[in-house]
Order: structure tokens, then sequence, then C-alpha cells
């Protein structure tokens, strides 16, 4: 059902992107954002990322709110977040987002510290931010938003 | 302390921005992400929206997934979900971004249904978007990232 919208573009449609589309698109951006339950209760913050070996990797200030709020406490076990990219152009209302699941892991071990580091994450904001976090996706899924012909 | 980034530009500074620049600056945009816990975990998912008379307004479908998770099934209870907002440039590696935490609340009464439609709402998607969803602020917080003179 198409809802009136006198004098404007038509809606637009809504694709679902497979798995290979979303990862090519996320591996194309620099800023993603991420979610979880923080001290304040639902949190979405943005960081500049970089998609390396199949796997979402920023950093963040060590004992930073994020970076307290993402340790279970418990050896092995890690929180579930969501992680967004998008990108949209507001005046053709058209775009596409790529919603990543899966688990905030801590970057501690020195083997994976230096994997990590070649990612070649470096944080837009000033500041030492030497908490590695990686997210390893367990559910992807994306849509494109797109005028039809 | 500023790490090194042989041959770019410096490290940009973080400023928190107060309120009313948080919400000058949402008024401003039309895509929002929402955050929440849904079926599959914690969950992200842009949004276009208004902002009218203090709260967030947007629209899904009926009984769409997002309608659904976030109904507690309980009168006037209410979901915890966070809605943000951000601009960045990517070359200048400067932007903002702005959380709003509060809860998901289903407009349904003729009234408000009245109100909220005066938010003039128009979803991007085609379909019908007959839930209207209102998030009302308990918690703002933002940020600037800006490189220095």
């Amino acid at each position: 059902m198409s809802e009136g919208r006198p004098g404007s573009a038509p809606d637009a449609v809504t694709e679902e992107l497979d798995e290979a589309e979303c990862l090519r698109l996320v591996a194309g951006q620099e800023v993603g954002r991420i979610a979880y339950y923080g001290r304040f209760g639902p949190t979405v913050l943005p960081v500049n990322y970089r998609f390396f070996e199949g796997s979402v990797v920023f950093r963040t200030g060590a004992g930073s709110p994020m970076d307290e709020d993402l340790r279970t406490g418990i050896e092995n076990a890690e929180y579930r977040i969501a992680f967004e990219v998008d990108e949209f152009a507001a005046g053709l209302r058209e775009g596409w987002s790529v919603l990543i699941q899966g688990s905030a892991h801590h970057v501690t071990s020195p083997e994976e510290c230096a994997a990590v580091a070649r990612a070649g994450v470096i944080p837009w904001p000033s500041g030492a931010k030497n908490a590695y976090l990686r997210v390893r996706p367990s559910r992807i899924t994306g849509r494109r938003l797109r005028h039809g012909e």
C-alpha cells in the first residue's frame, strides 16, 4: 500500500541485501555505531573502525565507559552487541544500512594484539585509545532503500 | 596523550555538547538510529524521523518486527531504547553525534495520534507504516569532534 505523498517522488522500495553485499558495504565505510547495554541503559555510539579479516575492529580508551561497560568480568564471556553502518542520501530519500550482531571481544593476548594492529585503526579523537575491540559477526542483515524505475 | 600519526592531520578534540545544542542538531536531521533489544538481541536500525514537541517521532509498520519488539505487552510499561543521530565528514575526520535515551512509546490514543500526525513524518520506504512511535528523551548527551586551530 502506497501512502499519498502529493507532489513528491514515489516511495522507495526496500530490498534485503545478502551477506556478501553487506560485508562489501561495511568494508567500504569508516564510521559505524555500536549499540550495547551500558550504565545508562541502551546506548549507541559512533566509532571509526576497520573491517579486518572478517571482523569489525575499533579502539576505545582503556578504562573508558565503553571499555568498562563492555567487560562482563567473566573470562571468555562476552556481551552481545550490535554494530550498524549506513549511508543515506537525504535529498534522494535513498540509502542502505547493515546490521551486524555479535559479541564484543576485548583483544588482550599478545598474538591477537599484533594481528589486529595490522587493521590500522587510527582513532579519530585524540587521547589514548589503547583498548582494541573486535566484533565477529554472528548475524549479518542489511537493506537497501531505492526508488524504482 | 597524542598517538603518532605520521604525515596526517593532528588528532581531533572531543567536546561535550549541552542539551540545547544536542536538540538543535537532532531537529536539523532526518535519519537517526534506534537501538533496542530485539528478537535477535541488540539491534540498531535507521529510521527517518521528525523532532516534534520535544520528542522524536517516527513510524514503522504495524505488526512489523520493530513494532512488536518494542511492545512490552504490559499497559503503560515501555522499553528503554536509545536513539542516535550523527553527522561525520570522513575526509575531515570530524563530526558530531547525539545520543537520546528514553522509552519507546506507542502512540495509540486518538488525541495523541492527531498530535503526532502534525509532526509530518513521511516514511521513506514504501508500505504502510501506521504505527507511530515517540521517544521522549530522559537523557541527552552529545559530542563534537573537531580539529583545533
